[in-house]
């Protein structure tokens, strides 16, 4: 792409580093802002600056937090003595969502890819082994993505807490509610099959 | 959405305030930042400032450029006597691109678009006319899109400059290359029979 403008084409090599934003779409979000007024310009390069200049991470779970401590791990009401693991803040935010879980998180802020260069020590995973030979901890949820990376990092995990006397659980896999069952893959329905659970449960538990 | 962080909730905000961009994929935007050394969004910030407050649009064609004048309308190996009319910079460089236009251009800005509240007053008409009322042009080509909003502003155009002694044409309509013709539109197909070219010109232009 050839622009005419030295500005455009910084901002548009800029704005197409974002995951999933090619240079045709960088262009068409660049040529937006310069139809709107120039403050909202400025608004939004000062919010991307002052979150990434400011931003500060839970001491205790690693979850994004503005104050040093986050509100769940403050929240004394909670359960402390459960961990859920989870990938990243937009899990945090899903199972906070469900209204379902009462106890803290741990972030561990990526999964283990050799593919994409994470390792183990690039996690926050030294922590959770940590506070679970701390004897604090009583139960331990793996909420990680049902994928190969998913499963690697929580056998990593669990291969460390394994000598522990803690329960180690991960949620559920099987059909999600409203699902055809003619629809879903052999492997999930296989679990599904196998993980099934007494039947009051489903309408006593919601 | 609930946000742990007031500086990730401003962050998202603003982001998912560009068309195409929900409050899901601004978050995901937003996280990728924050995995990326700090310089980057300084980088994107400084360049979306730069670029907006910094541009220029050329004296002469409306279209954006570093200078007062655009590199096309200062070329005086272009034929300065054949104005195409474009809705906005994208047109021209695609255009452009295809290396087949040696005249100049006229960046309208956008098209007359009622719903979207946009009128003629708001676009870069009445400079075309006193351009083409100065007698100094040959050619008008309009290469608007083949949308409603882009034959009214044609049609606009038109009724201002039908009375001057110029050719007054618009791009070709037709089925595009490598289209099936069995599932191009009744109207285009339509036009393509109506519009068509002798054969010898296929291999003569390219």
């Amino acid at each position: 792409m050839e622009f005419s403008s030295k500005l455009i084409e910084k901002a548009v090599d800029e704005m197409s580093q974002l995951p999933g934003i090619g240079k045709r779409t960088a262009l068409r979000l660049v040529l937006h802002l310069l139809k709107q007024p120039k403050e909202q310009t400025g608004f939004l390069s000062q919010a991307l600056l002052n979150m990434r200049e400011d931003i500060k991470f839970c001491e205790n779970c690693h979850n994004i937090s503005d104050t040093k401590v986050c509100e769940i791990c403050a929240n004394t009401a909670r359960n402390h003595q459960t961990i859920c693991v989870v990938e990243d803040i937009r899990d945090v935010m899903a199972i906070e969502n469900t209204g379902q879980y009462r106890g803290i998180y741990h972030v561990l802020g990526g999964k283990i890819s050799p593919i994409e260069g994470v390792g183990p020590s690039q996690l926050n995973i030294s922590t959770l082994v940590e506070k679970v030979k701390s004897g604090k901890v009583i139960e331990i949820i793996f909420a990680l993505s049902s994928t190969m990376e998913g499963d690697t990092t929580n056998f990593y995990i669990y291969k460390q807490i394994a000598d522990s006397e803690i329960i180690i659980s991960t949620i559920a896999r099987g059909i999600s509610v409203g699902d055809e069952l003619e629809y879903a893959d052999e492997i999930t329905l296989g679990r599904s099959i196998l993980h099934r659970v007494p039947f009051e449960k489903t309408f006593k538990n919601n």
